[in-house]
């Protein structure tokens, strides 16, 4: 049974938590300074590690073991979202590579780049899937600067590197493990998750156009306040969306933008981002068809609402031979302590299970804080997570 | 009777509206280099029509005719909304100035600096009427930019200037002119509006808190979502008012803010902007204790809302003697072709109504649009509103 070096995780951890460091967590935007800064910080762990270290023309940094025979993938992603928090991603990473270092031969590891999607959805990943396109490149650009992405990478020193691609004949299958983001651990005294898939999602930018006007002198019955029409239309969703859903459905709204914002003008326009998330693509379905009809209910309003925007990602099962080898593992290292459980929130592991038997472990979130500089997990959690899932990843090379 | 001089009105218009031209409209900002400009500008057309022009410590642009005798005191603003119309202020400006020319004597303009709020509420004539505390003025600033009121005034060159304030023996009253702002000239096909009242206000900016946390793994029983009580509350405001307004009065969400406003986090934090205007004192306090209720019931959820700031005007009732002797003079020039009616905009003659007998004509703002770069009157109503006003001043004058 291979035993991990506690020390050496923990101080690995720390170490990255240091570049962008932000109150207790960190701001690592992908692309920006810190975000380079750690990739050539994690490539130099790998090559350290024995592995064979790269980083490829969409920023992914790999670290591939040199000797022969069938791996074991493992990853995450190491840019955070602004003002995060210091373990969502890299302490996946970390867990791969210390897995590495611990069973000598068999781990490779991948960074895959945005997976916080600042310029698109897993970009990282979907370019290591064969399933981000040049085309697809070439228009991307920072959601909040408006930066292309080829600026971006130029700007990184990544671009013109040929982009790494999966040889999927050479692994057995890819192992994410992460921290939960919930509190769902916590709540029931629990310190691994099994993920059994991972929610799809549907999500909308809705625009509203109504009139721009004056706040004294419109009288109500003239006005078109696409404010209004917006707040309305929402309340709506949230008056219907409980009575639709299943009981671990999640939905958002995650932005609302009114114009021009002034305290005394009639709103013209208006902006709703809006997403529901859950692992039933029946139940994203029904909701997407109440959606839509309460959009059309707001049609008939004086404003018009618009789908200014619309994407989704369908619900991705996780490979039972692997989950069955992290609960081994975890029923090994803190019997009665794991749990099977969704993931919520969306992860690299999603897109590679398009191209590789996926799986996913969890530890615990501290008060479930997650997306937050607050966000954290007890050391203790930390270490056991690792040690579960290098004694899962020499399992699983085992079988081959 | 006197005739204003049409050609000479329009062309004055015209002129001052390339300061700042934006589009159709303009942008003069309080306090803006445009501002400024447009302030000297019209200190000179006072000089040129035989009064005393001067610039105060406020940036108010004070025109006075020298001759003995009781006046009368007409005015309003000069800057503008962001990017808005071209009328909006300086119609009333020109105004007094074209009377003034055309009667000779009995006539002083004011322009009052920031009516429009850019810094605070109605911080020019306030500060005529002696409503403005040295004190205040030490903590005013920009709502945009933050930049003190005190720094803006040095920028502009007006600081270290005494600030003039009104000499109540000297004034038969005030009278104002401006743009409707509304449509109802507009519906009725009427050409002049002789205003009764001004609306008062209520105007709040509440806080909810909530927690930001992941917008996938926090699951909807154990959300604190500040966007999603924001909106419930809103939208039982939107139910309410309805039932206990009166058929004018209106209420705005002029902006709404979420924290941090990302598609994938559930907003910690929340703010409204939100306003109702009646010229019934009952009313605006009857939906002051609705909006009230609605807050408490709000407060039972899962997130805190607290009023980040409050607000009120008092509604002001119009001078009956100054309405009749517009009401007059609008029979004379458009006979059948004006209404009484309240001012759902606030307007310097609120706050002068405190110290003078005041009054306000309106003339028709086409499609009702303000606030908007598209404001527009049609030239014929334009004139047609100076002829009426210097009629109706010179009356005025003639009883005293």
């Amino acid at each position: 049974m291979p035993t991990i070096d506690a020390d050496r995780l923990l101080k690995d951890l720390y170490a990255v938590r240091e570049i962008g460091k932000y109150k207790t967590g960190v701001h690592r935007p992908t692309y920006s300074a810190d975000d380079v800064k750690a990739r050539h910080w994690l490539a130099e762990r790998f090559a350290d590690a024995g592995l064979e270290a790269s980083i490829d023309g969409i920023g992914n940094v790999y670290g591939r073991d040199p000797r022969p025979g069938r791996k074991l993938l493992t990853g995450s992603h190491i840019e955070t979202q602004n003002h995060a928090g210091w373990l969502d991603g890299i302490l996946g990473l970390i867990y791969g590579l210390e897995t590495a270092r611990t069973l000598k031969t068999g781990i490779d590891v991948a960074a895959f780049a945005d997976e916080e999607g600042h310029f698109a959805s897993f970009v990282g990943s979907r370019s290591f899937c064969g399933l981000l396109t040049e085309q697809e490149m070439d228009v991307c650009a920072n959601r909040e600067t408006g930066q292309p992405l080829r600026d971006a990478l130029r700007q990184a020193g990544f671009s013109g590197r040929p982009r790494q691609q999966v040889d999927v004949a050479r692994y057995r299958g890819y192992m994410e493990a992460h921290i939960e983001q919930g509190a769902d651990l916590e709540d029931h005294h629990l310190r691994i998750g099994v993920v059994t898939g991972i929610v799809g999602s549907k999500r909308y930018r809705i625009a509203f156009q109504g009139q721009q006007n004056h706040a004294g002198t419109t009288r109500m019955a003239v006005r078109k306040d696409a404010g209004m029409a917006l707040v309305k239309f929402l309340a709506a969703v949230y008056e219907t969306f409980p009575k639709i859903a299943n009981p671990r459905t999640v939905w958002t709204a995650g932005d609302i933008k009114l114009d021009p914002g002034a305290p005394s003008i009639v709103p013209g326009k208006a902006e709703l981002i809006f997403q529901w998330r859950d692992t039933d693509q029946a139940t994203l379905d029904r909701m997407d068809e109440a959606f839509h009809g309460l959009l059309a209910e707001a049609n008939k309003g004086p404003c018009t609402a618009t789908i200014a925007y619309s994407g989704l990602t369908v619900p991705a099962i996780m490979d039972p031979t692997l989950q069955a080898a992290i609960a081994e593992s975890a029923r090994k290292h803190a019997p009665g302590l794991a749990q099977a459980m969704p993931s919520g929130a969306g992860h690299d592991a999603q897109i590679l299970s398009q191209v590789l038997p996926s799986s996913m472990l969890f530890v615990p979130s501290i008060g479930g804080i997650s997306h937050h500089w607050t966000e954290n997990t007890r050391d203790e959690d930390i270490v056991l997570g690792c040690q579960v899932f290098a004694d899962a990843a020499e399992s699983v090379l085992a079988t081959v």
